[in-house]
């Protein structure tokens, strides 16, 4: 085995050069995950230049039936990007793989490799002019587009463009036998047989490896304002959204959701935060109208706000870029004010936007009587019914204990609610490793038979990213 | 195998009743497509009534190794919903599950039977105060939502709206073996495992039956203006759409081209036709904005064609419905004026938007030297690339010589071109019958070969509409 896995490596360094082969320590940062949660060993990490040598790396370890994890910026938050602990299989790293290879600008797509990360594509589409509005609010300059697609991302705005499945025309895959599948299409309609793409995004690198895709570009906004409103509760925050629906149409671009909680964690621990308004509140929400077009977005969003009655306890609107960075940055901050904090038992659920209030009101009543003096921070994407619901106690000492003792029971309750509402468990980061046995208890035989059955048709060695989603 | 068909008939009496199964003349008309291109022959025409009876058929089915041809309206323009010559499959007709399940207007969205006709779906919505864009010109009070998923229609509203696609957030799919998958989710986000309502969609019933679907609704347009425009060339076209959606934005809801030959079988056949302007154009545009805010449209849509300059040689502008209606009606007549004047070699492709000029240009020229005299009839939805491309002889006996000597070379030319510039040789009407054989000249041997493992992977026996796409 020992002298398999030498001759492998070298194999390996004759198809990247030596230079492109990582092993022992050098290895380890690529085998631990982002949260420091998942650590795993890797025979090798290996950095393919261009598609051809993801082909032939691939296919030598089909050849030897070594298993392989495909890594982008390794930002997935379920373990998803990260080796098994048995140093057993190759991680194949796409990040040397990071070069724009077509700009149509009429066409309004974007031909890039995996490993470009979403700023850089973000940063090519403004510089032709154009928008590519995934909207990851923390992590654009370490993720890739190859991770984006095959987690199938989401983020803020999603609301207006979509996820990652929605903003993709055509995909370069290399399959698990070594084959490069061109599907490199830049076209709006194409009806000609089964639509490929789709399997492999979001399949967390289970079914192929994603070397590079067509994205669609859109006009880039002219016009944005954005309103930081004080809700009095979840309830009112959806009857808001509908109702800036109907009077602002599809010009809403973001509609976010933070509680108090999240506002104390980010003024305790982010420098330069504050209160949005003179008195404290319970919700606030953010929201975001933009326009292609130079026009004006502050009064009419004003209007909306004030026609909308008493539900909105307090409302400011600018159209100002400083000010609304200002609110943003209350938003963006969450995430890394909770992990300042200390850890807590996460979730990143959806349930249709009709039952978010029923969702956050049960969740928690249900959570504070199993466990009182329990800490909830809400927060999320509620334009999409999307919320970030993370369960701790405040005390350091008693959450650890909290969290060792009763994770498990924790995630009973919220994923129980959230499957009663016919919600999903997990909206925008995947199953990767941390939901992967969670998953069956929420979906039917039927669903997870077929999804065996496209897994084994495709890999039937199971060597693509073993131990993930399925 | 006579006795056996019996048998198999009275089994199915069991399951949707007699009165839902028809035989002999009585299922001729189902037998038969909307082109009047293909004929063929059924055992039996069954109209279950709600899921169950679909998986009992469908069960039975499998059990005693019979196909089936899933139909729903039976307005597949490429031979995908009629059943083969031989006499030995089952049509399994939707029509009967035409219930609306279920409208969530805050949620956006709507529950329907794969039965109900696209109309109906498009009423239900309205009756809600909301949008179910699916736009085909002619035929959605014919068409079923089955259907439509299953070609992943398109129309006059994709460029705003997407695909049937784009426009679904759940099935409920009935599985070659008669299992039910429950997949009728309305969420914006759900990543937890394989998306498998993409492998469905599009899929031409060859992988299962879709019964019901979970619909994304959008808010009404409030205000409407559209704009009837005389170009130069297609070039032009293209040049006045990367303009209009600089200066309009993504309030463009619709952009048509229709070329001088379109225009007169349409003046010829249709009755209250006439030239949108005092001179006589070789192409004309018909552009569309929205929005959903009762704003003015019709002021910025004129200033922006007048800020494109002299390529625009003459338009018109107006908010009026009935003013539009009359211009809509030049458009939405074509397939009719085109069919009372004749057959043609009939073409639905799609290249890049920014090749379309191209190759509205370098098939004209490679047919009009092959074929001195012939007539090409080009039209339809420029704004995703996607043009209707009908080619015949004016003359009706010339015609039905060439078209019987020369389809297969003109077919050659035309997909020949489109192949070149990385083009789809189906657009928005699937591969059917029609394009069964000629899709394997065009697409890669890896994309056949992962489409037939996907096949193989859910209906083994080949038993989900054999003879269509694969």
């Amino acid at each position: 085995m020992k002298v398999m896995a030498v001759d492998l490596i070298d194999s390996l360094c004759a198809i990247v050069g030596s230079g492109h082969v990582l092993t022992g320590d050098a290895a380890a940062p690529y085998c631990e995950d982002w949260r420091g949660r998942y650590s795993g060993s890797a025979l090798a990490v290996v950095f393919p230049a261009d598609t051809q040598q993801v082909a032939d790396a691939v296919k030598l370890c089909a050849e030897n039936n070594v298993a392989i994890v495909p890594q982008g910026g390794n930002t997935s938050l379920c373990g998803a990007s990260v080796p098994l602990p048995q140093g057993v299989q190759i991680v194949l790293n796409l990040s040397c793989m990071n070069r724009i290879r077509a700009m149509d600008a009429s066409n309004y797509t974007l031909t890039v490799e995996a490993g470009c990360t979403l700023e850089s594509v973000r940063l090519a589409a403004e510089q032709a002019n154009r928008l590519f509005p995934l909207g990851l609010t923390a992590i654009a300059s370490h993720c890739e587009i190859g991770g984006n697609l095959s987690t199938n991302a989401g983020g803020i705005s999603v609301l207006r463009y979509g996820n990652m499945r929605d903003l993709v025309l055509g995909l370069e895959v290399v399959l698990p036998d070594g084959r490069i599948w061109d599907g490199l299409r830049s076209l709006r309609k194409d009806n000609t047989g089964y639509d490929l793409k789709h399997l492999f995004i979001g399949a967390e690198g289970t079914l192929g490896i994603i070397t590079a895709a067509v994205l669609k570009l859109f006009p880039r906004p002219q016009a944005v304002a954005t309103a930081c409103v004080a809700v009095r509760d979840p309830a009112a925050a959806v009857a808001l959204l509908a109702h800036l629906r109907v009077t602002c149409g599809d010009k809403i671009s973001a509609f976010e959701i933070i509680s108090r909680t999240c506002l104390d964690l980010v003024f305790q621990h982010i420098p330069d935060t504050r209160e949005p308004f003179a008195g404290k509140h319970e919700w606030v929400a953010l929201v975001e109208l933009s326009d292609a077009l130079l026009v004006s977005l502050d009064a009419p969003l004003r209007a909306a706000l004030q026609a909308f009655g008493e539900s909105v306890v307090e409302s400011a609107v600018t159209a100002d870029r400083d000010q609304s960075e200002i609110w943003w940055r209350l938003r963006k901050n969450i995430s890394e004010a909770q992990k300042r904090e200390g850890v807590s038992i996460k979730h990143d659920v959806a349930v249709p936007l009709s039952r978010v209030a029923e969702f956050i009101a049960e969740a928690s009543a249900a959570l504070r009587a199993a466990y009182p003096g329990v800490r909830i921070v809400a927060f999320g994407h509620m334009g999409d019914g999307n919320i970030h619901y993370n369960v701790s106690m405040s005390d350091a000492e008693e959450n650890k204990a909290f969290i060792e003792q009763h994770e498990h029971d924790v995630n009973r309750i919220v994923y129980g609610i959230v499957h009663a509402l016919n919600g999903s468990i997990s909206a925008e980061h995947g199953l990767g490793q941390l939901k992967r046995d969670e998953i069956r208890q929420y979906k039917s035989e039927v669903e997870m038979d077929v999804m065996r059955s496209i897994k084994h048709a495709l890999d039937p060695d199971g060597l693509m990213n073993p131990g993930k989603v399925l």
